[in-house]
């Protein structure tokens, strides 16, 4: 693509970006709104906009957000945001370094004028040219600040970790210890009573409780239609009382029909039918309890120790000779277990897991077809061509350049949105036990997807069509189909991480559509309180998708910076901005669902370093094959350093995020916690009865507390 | 080499054999040689012929090798003895089934003269014969068989341990954990109160005492240097008191000279120049105790708990937040504890066993190379070409047939034996903390080492020489190659297993060697008691070659069984027999150096595995591309079974292997031991001193122990 498009696309990003921005200040400032800019501040009770004066500088945000300590962010959004930003700033160095490590390349290239962008890129550098010492020793270079930096973020959130682990507040999940593959109970015994004698023998002075995990299926559906009509009700009675003119001050009590949809079947009074609903539902419910925990009690536990040491202690100490039986692990928050998963057992887990990397295999290779096709067609002529009958809307200019600009981008951005969700629900399937591990695990997935699909296949796919025949000579040399490749779509990625961060930092900034929603939603549908509370609820950043595209730019602008340097400003501003943006959402928008401490950092740091090694070999294939350059040996020397050093930090601080250490768990709080409110946190809400003093009645399911607790 | 020699050294192999058989029975009988031949019993205190009636019976020692029970076998000679007991008798039923595997073709091939041994090979099947079945059904009998025994072993071993662990016997490892990698203590502390602080905040209830590794290496001298005057005064007054004759009732005070090998320097009365020098390095000694264990703390340290559990899951939790300070590991045995290695750190550690593993692999390579010119030229043809003086003596028939039989074998067995030390070395090198894993180490080393010099050696190098052109033409499909190699060097192999068990187990059970040793010792050096107690002390199976070299012979006699099926015999000979000898020396002769509880025993179980697909994979080799057998492709799936059998394996029973799990340590003696004496069970002798009230002395380097101990 030309030249002029080129700077047409940059140009509409920045123009709807400062749009975005002045509606973002504008609509921030409206009072009505505070609910979707400030959503976390007003949920743990702050004012919005305390200590801060209502100023029309659209900056201002700005400020706040980098004036705010981590204290704060932590506080706002807990650590596991605060890790995210931290990643943030940590790439944001090393693409920052690929500047220096290429000025003088970029110096030599960007004088003159620039009719062609590919100019910019290296593709005219001359083979053999000495001036490839430079881009050598930008290798290095980078490499070396990265593995610096890393280091730095990988002790700082070792230690934010430690602490968040170690504070005084009870977690109860720091008492509790997950158990499955629990053998079956020997006959006649209960697996309640299986659970706690074995527990009891092996932990006589710390352990206190068990929870058998059971099937809840049907207490839950139950619940549910409770629930349902709970709600039903409150906004009838909320109609109601809206009904209640002074013209009509005896209202009119809202009706409707039992049957499909509430279109058909025999009309009746909401308030009452609902009423009886609940009355005929609550004693199901209560026999459906006992029942669950009776009958239904499973090969999985929640045994509940009396301090934080014995629990992590026993969580990491082999129990069972057979190994396959008795697994213990630490339990993950109440909020976040996904109960069903619990009792499948440590084969089935494995083959799952199995499955679903192969499933993930063949959907990586899958979508490889269409992105190629989409990179290679999106250009204007294969639209004429392909669509004569948009000819005629095509040869405007202005609508012709922006498309140029723009088509390919935003195909790959539809692909990108249809994954996720699926991907979360694959990991689910794997078994694991709690909602952030499930996320982390697609996450992963998502990353591999990226990285072959985006990178590789826009890279390749690109000149894929172009010269296809060279490709089928030597299918294998990877290194040397991506050194050649890259100068080619070089543009396309400078565009792509443009509108990415443009755009998409605007609309995250401006939250426009999670306004527009909340305001329809308000208008039209929603009548209760809680309704409108749930209308406006922030969710949290999806960590899922977002981390991952943070490392596609990542590899992007690393493996770019070198063959085309203009990237990187775009690279710097990308993470720049995003940081800001991120940490500004962090403390007034978005409100975690779940704390996971940072667990999540280990596969941040491994992806890092493996962009970093991509970035590496694509450099020694291009440097050495593309240039002919004899020295780019003198690269294999860092490769190996990278692996070194990923192998150095992952022997000193990976165990510590997957187990917590017993120096942590030995530090804070030495009083004795309310072990029965800790219990009680796991009860799953369709077992639980709202008065707490009833918790007696888990007797059967749950655990005979012990006359002694205390260490 | 033709039938005839194949039967002389068969012929040879047996008469050495019996004639050893005989001279055991003749030899054990005699009083005198009791020492020799149990050993075991003696340093135990029991009778050696309790129980025995002198028999003249040469086959009595099998009689009483059958009829001892696992326990009587525990008894005398340990877990680890039983377990390669156990490892014996479950490959002996594979190797058998090999039989079985191959009876068809057996019978349809050993009817007619033997004229050549081929006949007996493979070599003759025709071509997509379809009798091919047979070997392929063979295939899937064996391996299924393979893993019914393995699957019983493995759990018949884990029990084993499981219950030496659990026994009611206080073994001062179990209380004991090693910590390794400890950081530098903070100024003005010694690395001693740093430890116990550090210990007795994470673990108050349970942290009985520390012992910090201290640098020994001059107190060892001194204390050497001291020993070595005590046998020689012990020594001095035998001689003295036997110079007391009746015509000489004062006896003749036997002299030395001071100078080098007492050979030069003014001549001195033994027995004063000894005291005197006792005398002066006694308080030398005490005075290095002192400096010592005051300054010379290193960084790693024995920690006793006051009961099993907690030091059991002490040793499985990560203590440190930085995991690589801190280390915890179960504690070796005291006399197996290799003290120099502790303290090195974590990645000095690893970079250690990364040389040595590069070592070892230069070792493999480099041996290949001798190994495949002996296989290759000490055929008699080429003796008499290369060596023509030798033509007179090889000439002779008798001479000429039993060379012929042997020679190979014989320069084999030269270069094996110069290895194992070696190997034992470097695995030490690697900074190993205990003895017995060491061994293990060793033993690892010397199978890759066996199995690539020996197997891979013998049947590549044997056609290496014939036919190097089509090695060259396809170097990488190893497959062929060995399908193609087995059946000419069947023969080879035969006689080496025969060879093995026949003079080896004959050397083995008689025990010429360290009888005549120990009768030669006793009339010309010991003078004292203890002297001769030196002269026969027995010693332990050497685990470390004795394992490697069964497994070689199970991957012999596996690769071979379908193609040469007369090797399956002697297989099935080599183990049985083998398992007799090892039950009568475990019963009578060999006392453990040290205990590890079968630790061996995954690492042979894993092997036998590798055995059997290697097995496997020739197979489909062999059947598939040198028979052109088209279903030779079934085969595909029994090797994935074999690889998930593994995997299965070690999910169910290794940790156990590695960890003690908690139900074990939980199990045995509840009442509390003597923590004294297991803490000074680990006190290194050249810093004991006799009396054990002094224990104190070791306040300083050692711990200062709790008021309180008992849980």
């Amino acid at each position: 693509m030309d030249f002029s498009s080129f700077v047409t696309s940059l140009g509409t990003s920045l123009i709807i970006f400062v749009l975005l921005m002045l509606l973002f200040t504008w609509l921030a400032r409206k009072p009505g709104n505070a609910v979707i800019y400030y959503p976390n501040r007003i949920l743990m009770g702050l004012d919005p906009l305390e200590g801060r004066t209502l100023t029309r500088n659209p900056l201002a945000w700005i400020k706040e957000a980098v004036k705010a300590s981590e204290a704060d962010v932590i506080a706002a959004a807990g650590v596991d945001a605060t890790v995210y930003l931290v990643f943030l700033s940590s790439v944001l160095l090393p693409v920052a370094a690929t500047d220096n490590g290429t000025q003088s390349t970029t110096d030599s290239n960007s004088h003159g004028t620039f009719k062609n962008l590919d100019k910019l890129t290296m593709g005219h550098v001359q083979v053999q040219s000495s001036r490839l010492w430079a881009f050598l020793l930008g290798v290095y270079w980078v490499s070396f600040v990265t593995y610096y930096v890393l280091w730095k973020s990988y002790t700082h959130v070792s230690d934010l970790r430690a602490r968040a682990k170690s504070s005084a507040v009870v977690k109860p999940e720091e008492f509790a210890v997950l158990v499955r593959d629990i053998p079956a109970a020997p006959p006649g015994q209960s697996m309640k009573d299986h659970v706690d004698s074995y527990f009891r023998a092996l932990h006589p002075e710390t352990f206190y409780k068990s929870m058998v995990v059971t099937d809840n299926k049907k207490a839950n559906k139950i619940w549910e239609e409770t629930e349902g009509y709970r709600k039903k009700l409150a906004r009838a009675e909320v109609v109601y009382a809206g009904s209640k003119t002074t013209g009509k001050p005896e209202g009119t009590r809202p009706t409707n029909r039992t049957g499909f949809l509430g279109l058909v079947g025999p009309k009746v009074d909401t308030i009452d039918h609902c009423n009886e609903k609940i009355q005929e539902l609550l004693p199901k419910l209560e026999a459906e309890h006992k029942i669950t925990l009776k009958e239904k009690q499973q090969g999985a536990a929640l045994v509940f120790f009396s301090s934080k040491p014995a629990a992590v202690s026993a969580s990491q100490t082999i129990h069972a000779q057979k190994i396959d039986t008795w697994t213990l692990m630490e339990a993950p928050e109440p909020r976040q277990v996904l109960w069903t998963n619990l009792p499948k057992k440590f084969y089935e887990r494995e083959i799952r897991s199995l499955i679903v990397y192969g499933i993930v295999f063949l959907t990586v290779c899958f979508f490889m077809i269409p992105i190629t096709f989409v990179s290679a067609f999106t250009t204007l002529e294969n639209l004429k061509k392909y669509l004569p009958f948009l000819k005629k809307i095509v040869d405007q200019p202005e609508i012709k350049t922006v498309l140029e600009a723009y088509l390919p981008q935003i195909a790959l951005i539809v692909f990108m949105a249809l994954l996720p969700a699926f991907l979360v629900f694959l990991s689910k399937e794997e078994g694991i036990p709690s909602e952030s591990h499930a996320v982390r695990a697609a996450s992963g997935k998502y990353f591999y997807f990226i990285v072959f699909n985006v990178f590789l296949g826009v890279t390749i796919g690109g000149t894929l069509f172009g010269s296809l025949k060279e490709i089928i000579k030597k299918p294998k040399d990877i290194i040397t189909l991506l050194g050649s490749s890259l100068p080619k779509s070089a543009t396309f990625f400078v565009t792509y991480v443009a509108l990415k961060f443009f755009v998409g930092y605007g609309l995250e900034l401006s939250r426009l559509v999670p306004l527009i929603i909340f305001h329809l939603k308000k208008k039209f549908l929603c009548k209760t309180e809680a309704e409108v509370k749930e209308a406006w609820a922030p969710g949290d950043f999806g960590y899922a998708t977002r981390f991952p595209n943070d490392m596609l730019i990542i590899t992007i602008v690393l493996c770019y910076s070198v063959i085309a340097p203009i990237i990187i400003p775009f690279g710097v501003v990308y993470f720049g901005l995003g940081w800001l943006v991120a940490r500004n959402q962090a403390l007034k928008v978005y409100v975690p669902r779940y704390e996971s401490n940072g667990r999540m950092w280990p596969h941040m740091h491994a992806r890092i370093v493996a962009a970093l090694i991509v970035y590496q070999i694509t450099m020694l294939g291009y440097i050495g094959i593309l240039r002919e350059f004899p020295y780019a040996t003198l690269l294999i020397p860092v490769i190996v350093i990278s692996f070194i050093f990923a192998y150095v930090c992952k022997q000193r601080f990976y165990l510590a995020f997957f187990h917590t250490p017993l120096e942590v768990a030995c530090q804070g709080t030495k009083e004795i916690p309310n072990m029965e409110s800790i219990y009680s946190a796991y009860i799953p809400p369709c077992l639980s009865t709202e008065k707490h003093e009833d918790v007696d009645r888990f007797e059967d399911a749950h655990s005979h507390s012990l006359r002694t607790t205390s260490l």
